[in-house]
């Protein structure tokens, strides 16, 4: 019943995909399927998710770079309410494009999801005044296993968008630092 | 790592349930586990969901009450925006409770979720003037085995809150009639 679209390896990534599901609209509002088996294993994606996670953030809050070390998970991840600017790094150590990140803007309104394999590490900056962030995932939580990376770090050089001023907190903690907490400056957009 | 609080055999039938996930707040926002398959094997709930289905109403919208005949679908079900009321009826020909219905409010605030198992009519009532509503089915759609029955239909008796005026449309299709578009007037709460 084929209703997801599929751009698979963007920013030219091996496995990172952006799908965007088929909106039913009527009278009543809409309908979507956010996610099918069926489908995704017709994409090529045979994934077991095992754990749906939703968090609500303010403006400016940057959640991430997370990824768990020994257990690694599987990501697909979306704005149910308000608009996120969404990063993955490359950290497969036999990747061709190891070290190289890619963004995309997920927001309510353009129902996006990001797919994410495992190996990724992976962070969200938020846009608007507040944001409901849902993702599913293939591994459980295992929080003595978990790894970040500082959001700035520059040797990765991630380019966020709408960041004004100065860089807060963390600028010097490149490597494994978590960074949970910042809070940066946006511009209007 | 049991994070839900699970409420077994709602209103006296067995199998429903209202499952409220642990929230953790802190200032970025909160973050919660909507999902988690161990909690849910540790509750005694060995569902695999295969499918995730998200829609948005208008205030009135009633959607239901719909079930699958040869395919039916055990739900997980849950409001990420506005309030609905939501109704499960009992169904299953050896049910002790066959023909029964119970209803809860599920709303973006209490975050409450409501475990219907196979072999019920499901639907609900928005109650705010927008209601974005997510839930998990443990089976595909197969829309050519869809039965319905009237939200009005007076052997069941469900009690719809708020509804003011005279019930709209098919109060005279009690038995297999769906009632899609069905949008009726609700009083201020
Ligand atoms: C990730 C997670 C956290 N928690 C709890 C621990 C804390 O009390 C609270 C907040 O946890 P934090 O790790 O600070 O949340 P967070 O939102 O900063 O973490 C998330 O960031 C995303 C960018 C990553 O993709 C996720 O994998 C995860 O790391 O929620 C769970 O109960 N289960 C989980 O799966
Ligand atoms: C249910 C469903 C619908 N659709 C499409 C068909 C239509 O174009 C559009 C709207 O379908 P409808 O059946 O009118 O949506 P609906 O929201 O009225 O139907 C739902 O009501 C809930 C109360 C039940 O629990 C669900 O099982 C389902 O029946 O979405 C899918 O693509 N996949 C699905 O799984």
């Amino acid at each position: 019943m084929g209703q997801i679209k599929v751009e698979k390896n963007v920013g030219g990534i091996e496995g990172l995909a952006v799908i965007t599901p088929t909106v039913h609209g009527d009278d009543r509002g809409y309908f979507m399927e956010t996610y099918n088996e069926n489908d995704m294993k017709e994409a090529g994606f045979d994934i077991n998710f095992v754990q749906d996670n939703q968090s609500s953030s303010t403006k400016g809050v940057l959640r991430g770079l997370h990824f768990q070390k020994h257990f690694p998970q599987c990501k697909l991840v979306r704005a149910v309410r308000g608009d996120v600017f969404d990063v993955a790094v490359d950290l497969r150590s036999d990747s061709k494009t190891y070290g190289k990140w890619y963004g995309v803007e997920l927001t309510a309104e353009n129902k996006k999801q990001f797919l994410i394999p495992e190996g990724f590490a992976h962070g969200f900056l938020v846009l608007s005044d507040e944001a409901e962030f849902c993702y599913k995932v293939n591994d459980f939580w295992h929080p003595n296993d978990e790894g970040g990376m500082a959001w700035n770090d520059p040797e990765i050089g991630i380019k966020w968008p709408h960041v004004t001023g100065s860089y807060p907190g963390n600028a010097d903690a490149s490597g494994y630092a978590l960074d949970d907490g910042t809070k940066l400056t946006l511009s209007d957009r």
